[in-house]
């Protein structure tokens, strides 16, 4: 087979970021149908949260001065004069040789500088008996405590989980500007390729499989994703097809043999759809090595080897940088873990391998038992739990040495 | 505080396990839909996969007896009487002597049993010589060797992810009965929580960060999420609300205040709407002890602090078991991975924390730098990857030991 700019994987995902260019386009949308999504501006905090002194916990706040010395057999005595309700104002400030009452989250009077939780008093009709010192600041969260007025809440590429959406709610922030999602269209290629719905197949034919478990990535992702069905193997069918999906998508991902003439005729329709081309023939990776990324003036145009699995691999390991590269997101991509091998697994130095693995655990210890099977078998996906990953740098692993586990969740 | 039924983390899994039953209802759906579902009953292969003999690789189908012998200095010599065609079936058997040129995934010829690489061949003029000897079903893909009629291809209680679909889709199956994902309510309580949208607080006040990051999360899970807005700390009021919600929903979750008063009282509403109310009162668990779990005539009813990050907590460690349990789910929950922390540890024998983290990544090591803050600052949540996890039976962790560290991804 003739590959011509075979690439590693790390090669791959530098070329990812020098050929796809992030999207420019942005849109604010409601603060509830922005998780997942990436912010396309720097954001600060309007407001101080919690925006007012408030207790860490129920006690009662005082000076912390009343309290030095105090302890389990020298009580400390303060005049409680009163109680704060959640969600009020305290009724007055607080004086030395007081207390008052404040619940968790409760606003704390003016003078006060700690809160002694309430285990550690006893309040014997008013007269509070101390038996522990606090110092200042101690159970009290200050008013710039959580966010800063003014400070940086949130910088442009962040990505927005629950936690980055509750900081802005804090703010009353109630729509963000994020980067509009890329849509991911997709094609089946090859004359063995059948619609789903086909009855009765013929011998030598499939069902578009592919199609099936892209789409089902794409959506579990979150993204739109554009189904354009099958393709025979025809070079003007083929181009005329992806011109069309590629003018209503980001990037175009199609699939189809892996056979040399199919590769080199899909680096051909890759090159015909605009510049700069095909550059990466072949990536030195198992499975998929027969994949082509081209960059159609400036749109990525990936083509994955057809055999389900590998197809699958392939869009695993190089669809999501691509994605987070569209939307200008840099940070962790998928998950990952830890564990050990329960078999010697053989690799090619300078071959990046991704093996089919189930996880289990035994007493604390997680271990990777490695399904081996032919690229073309989905039924080894259907058992995994992930990919264990062996660098191109190493020439395999030993039974109980530790690997990464790329998980499929 | 008075926590009269406090349980440890894992007997608060195993209680969930035990209050709360699987939903029984469950839905065709067809298989684009389906992705992230249970599947709701076993579901048998109706064909073989691939359903032909095919080729692993681009090469010759040989019958191996006849290449027995042949290498790089004495090849054998075999006549090539044809080529198969993608999708097509060959035009004739192949008998000793011969061979034919089959693609990766294309169909074998009758007869033959293995295939020669293309590397491993030179075709000269209709005479193959070839270099290496194949042993019998060496590159052949066998018709049942991904699935085979009449196995059984996936279980009830299965999660439907791509790949399973896959292996659905290959088999023609275009519709398949999943179970009703639960539907989750969601209420704010408390005086001092003011909606979104309020423009200016007065002192004592925030806004209802609790009911953005839940429904966050839910959504980002792929469940329905109903959000049931705010409701004072009235007895009556609340009750009412949260009957309604239950209503029309599977499960409750409600977050309050975190004060003695409170949590008191959210106990009495739970345990108001139905048998056999509250079972958790108190997890020892950090933060987020003051959480209570009860049943209402079977559906769970969950009230979270009201810390804005020890609900996030709380709702990340037991709203995915809750959830899987309520749709008979028993595998792998949310991603972990395992990382050296960069600082001591403290923690109480006997309670389980989770330390907000940082992922970083130093040469081959991932490091887990803590995150200190108190509880209720979603700050420190907006800085983190993850939650280190500190075992009940830990007394902490020293800097540079190998943590478990849950991915917020």
């Amino acid at each position: 087979m003739k590959f011509f700019n075979v690439k590693t994987v790390e090669e791959t995902f530098q070329l990812i970021k020098e050929y796809y260019s992030p999207i420019q386009e942005w849109k604010m949308v409601p603060l509830e149908e922005a998780v997942q999504h990436i912010l396309a501006k720097d954001i600060h905090a309007t407001e101080n949260v919690p925006g007012f002194r408030r207790s860490a916990v129920d006690g009662y706040a005082v000076l912390a001065a009343d309290t030095f010395g105090a302890s389990e057999n020298l009580p400390a005595y303060l005049n409680v004069t009163g109680e704060v309700k959640m969600g009020e104002q305290p009724s007055k400030p607080l004086f030395s040789g007081e207390a008052m009452y404040v619940p968790t989250g409760g606003m704390i009077p003016e003078h006060s500088n700690a809160v002694v939780m309430i285990e550690h008093c006893e309040d014997l009709d008013g007269l509070l008996n101390l038996y522990k010192h606090v110092m200042p600041g101690e159970n009290v969260i200050e008013a710039d405590e959580d966010l800063r007025q003014g400070s940086l809440l949130l910088k442009k590429g962040t990505l927005l989980r629950a936690q980055e959406l509750g900081a802005l709610a804090s703010q009353g922030i109630v729509e963000v500007p994020v980067v509009r999602k890329p849509i991911i269209a997709y094609l089946s290629t090859g004359n063995e390729v059948k619609a789903l719905e086909t009855k009765e197949l013929l011998p030598g034919q499939v069902r578009d499989m592919n199609g099936m478990t892209i789409g089902a990535l794409v959506k579990e992702w979150g993204y739109e994703f554009k189904y354009g069905g099958i393709v025979n193997d025809d070079f003007d069918d083929l181009k005329r097809k992806m011109q069309q999906m590629l003018a209503e998508a980001d990037c175009l991902f199609i699939s189809g043999g892996s056979s040399v003439g199919v590769m080199d005729y899909s680096s051909d329709v890759l090159n015909s759809l605009g510049k700069p081309g095909v550059f990466v023939h072949g990536i030195s990776i198992k499975p998929g090595k027969p994949t082509i990324m081209a960059s159609a003036e400036g749109k990525p145009v990936i083509a994955l080897p057809g055999h389900p699995a590998s197809a699958m691999v392939i869009f695993h390991v190089f669809a999501k940088k691509i994605l987070n590269q569209l939307q200008g997101y840099e940070g962790l991509d998928s998950p990952f873990t830890f564990a050990k091998t329960t078999r010697n697994i053989p690799s090619a130095a300078g071959r990046t391998d991704y093996v089919r693995t189930r996880l289990f655990q035994e007493g604390e210890q997680w271990l990777a038992e490695p399904i081996f099977g032919k690229s073309g078998l989905i039924s080894t996906l259907v058992n995994s739990d992930g990919l264990i990953e062996i660098p191109a740098r190493s020439e395999g692993v030993q039974k109980g040495e530790l690997v990464t586990v790329k998980l499929f969740l």
